[in-house]
């Protein structure tokens, strides 16, 4: 089952097309994207979704997003959606058609079924491998023009990370700076479990800030856990006691190996800190 | 004027919908593309086009490129020509719609007029800036799913740098390395001329190969002119006697300055160059 609506709010059908071939999100990734978990009618961290948007937007020099308008969107989604209980929520925010003079943003929110890796992932979690992503700590803050810490539509390199790990008979990605230091991953932030902290990397260093990440913090912190952002390498991930990976519609997925490594199951935390993010929803 | 083929060779209007929101394309940059200069009629370096098409897809763990479709779809768009003498011509390849099991790619061809910015570029030459694309020139070739040198849809940031351009009131950019080599423009090569000898980078660190430059440098022996592949720095190229950036629509076009720094106006070797290159396809 699939629910597409436009900014306007109107429906449309998702199996037909309804972009030009000269839109730059197609053309050049020339934009910016959201995925939203939404559980029994209600979309998760929408709010900071937005926001995240407007965000990414403005790093793009995209037209502000109106907010009233992707409100109106989610409503049109979430109000057709008969659907299972969950689903994913896609929001799309492109620069519009190349050449167009007025420069119209396309804007769409679809909703989606959560796909079977995703369900497997929650339940069993994954094998993850580190790949370096070829950028140092540092850049994010003094070559904008990389756009790193955007959720631009040009995923190519994420997509192809992935790839490389089913290649190597892993899951999932742990994207490292050149200089060890862990990022994120190509789809999700990086969260470790250190006795009863959990821990995640600062922003700055060029990665994109998770709204999953930080109901889990706002969850855990009520839950008795310590959290923290600072710095981790490699060698942490290995040493700690759970690592997890952290997006919407993945929630709180445990890594059950690094790099071949075995990593403590945390079978135990991971089910107090599901229940602890959970709690946030309720 | 816009005429739009697909791989069967059927025409359709470019000013209508052909693509669904869910294509691969759109949504994660997942895809590649080629842009061809056709001059009365005949598409220039067609074959070394498709070469680098079925290169960037092979990057992409795309299916490989029918060929005979892409000739179809390209000799379709220009027996439908009825603008100028010359045209863009764009190639597209996805990797088609999320969640199809047959996974079937999206391709098109679009032809377009040359942009007013281009002329102008091509007449008066630009204002170039360096931008530090923050990667060290070992990284493409130790880590192939940062995709360097694949020309791939994710060109968020190849639009973002000129942006940043433009906002330094100048044109087009020159990407450095992290030890300050030079790499490529964002839509371009770079050919710096030295008295009679006419330089490029390697492909290695992580550039795309040119097919201008190729045809450049093809035409440039043929006419008296020394070639060279190797490393260049950016102080190369203001120490030069001419700077250039080469790319299929634009051609051979001069740098005016980099950085704020005037260039040599090079304008008998630009020429003797430029009719070289045209001679090519003569």
């Amino acid at each position: 089952m699939r629910v597409l609506a436009f900014l306007d709010g109107t429906l449309a059908d998702p199996d037909a097309a309804h972009i030009r071939v000269d839109d730059l999100g197609l053309m050049r990734g020339d934009g910016v994207f959201e995925t939203i978990l939404v559980t029994d009618g209600r979309p998760r961290e929408l709010g900071p979704h937005l926001d995240r948007l407007a965000r990414s937007a403005k790093m793009l020099d995209l037209p502000e997003p109106d907010r009233a308008a992707w409100e109106r969107a989610v409503r049109a989604v979430l109000d057709n959606w008969s659907g299972g209980a969950e689903l994913a929520l896609k929001l799309v925010l492109t620069r519009g058609i190349d050449g167009d003079p007025e420069q119209r943003p396309t804007g769409f929110a679809l909703g989606m079924e959560i796909g079977a890796a995703v369900l497997r992932g929650r339940a069993e979690g994954v094998a993850a491998i580190t790949l370096d992503r070829g950028i140092d700590p540092g850049l994010a803050e003094r070559a904008p023009w990389l756009l790193l810490g955007a959720k631009s539509l040009s995923y190519g390199i994420n997509m192809a990370a992935i790839r490389e790990a089913v290649r190597r008979g892993a899951d999932d990605v742990v994207f490292t700076a050149s200089d060890g230091s862990v990022l994120e991953g190509p789809t999700s932030t990086v969260i470790l479990l250190r006795g009863r902290t959990i821990l995640t990397p600062p922003e700055h260093i060029g990665i994109l800030p998770g709204t999953t990440q930080a109901g889990v913090f706002r969850g855990a912190e009520k839950a008795g856990f310590a959290t923290k952002v600072e710095p981790l390498r490699v060698d942490d991930l290995l040493t700690g006691d759970g690592l997890f990976l952290a997006s919407s519609v993945r929630k709180l997925t445990r890594v059950r190996s690094l790099d071949g490594t075995a990593l403590p199951a945390a079978t135990e935390a991971h089910a107090e800190l599901s229940a602890a993010y959970e709690a946030e929803y309720a």
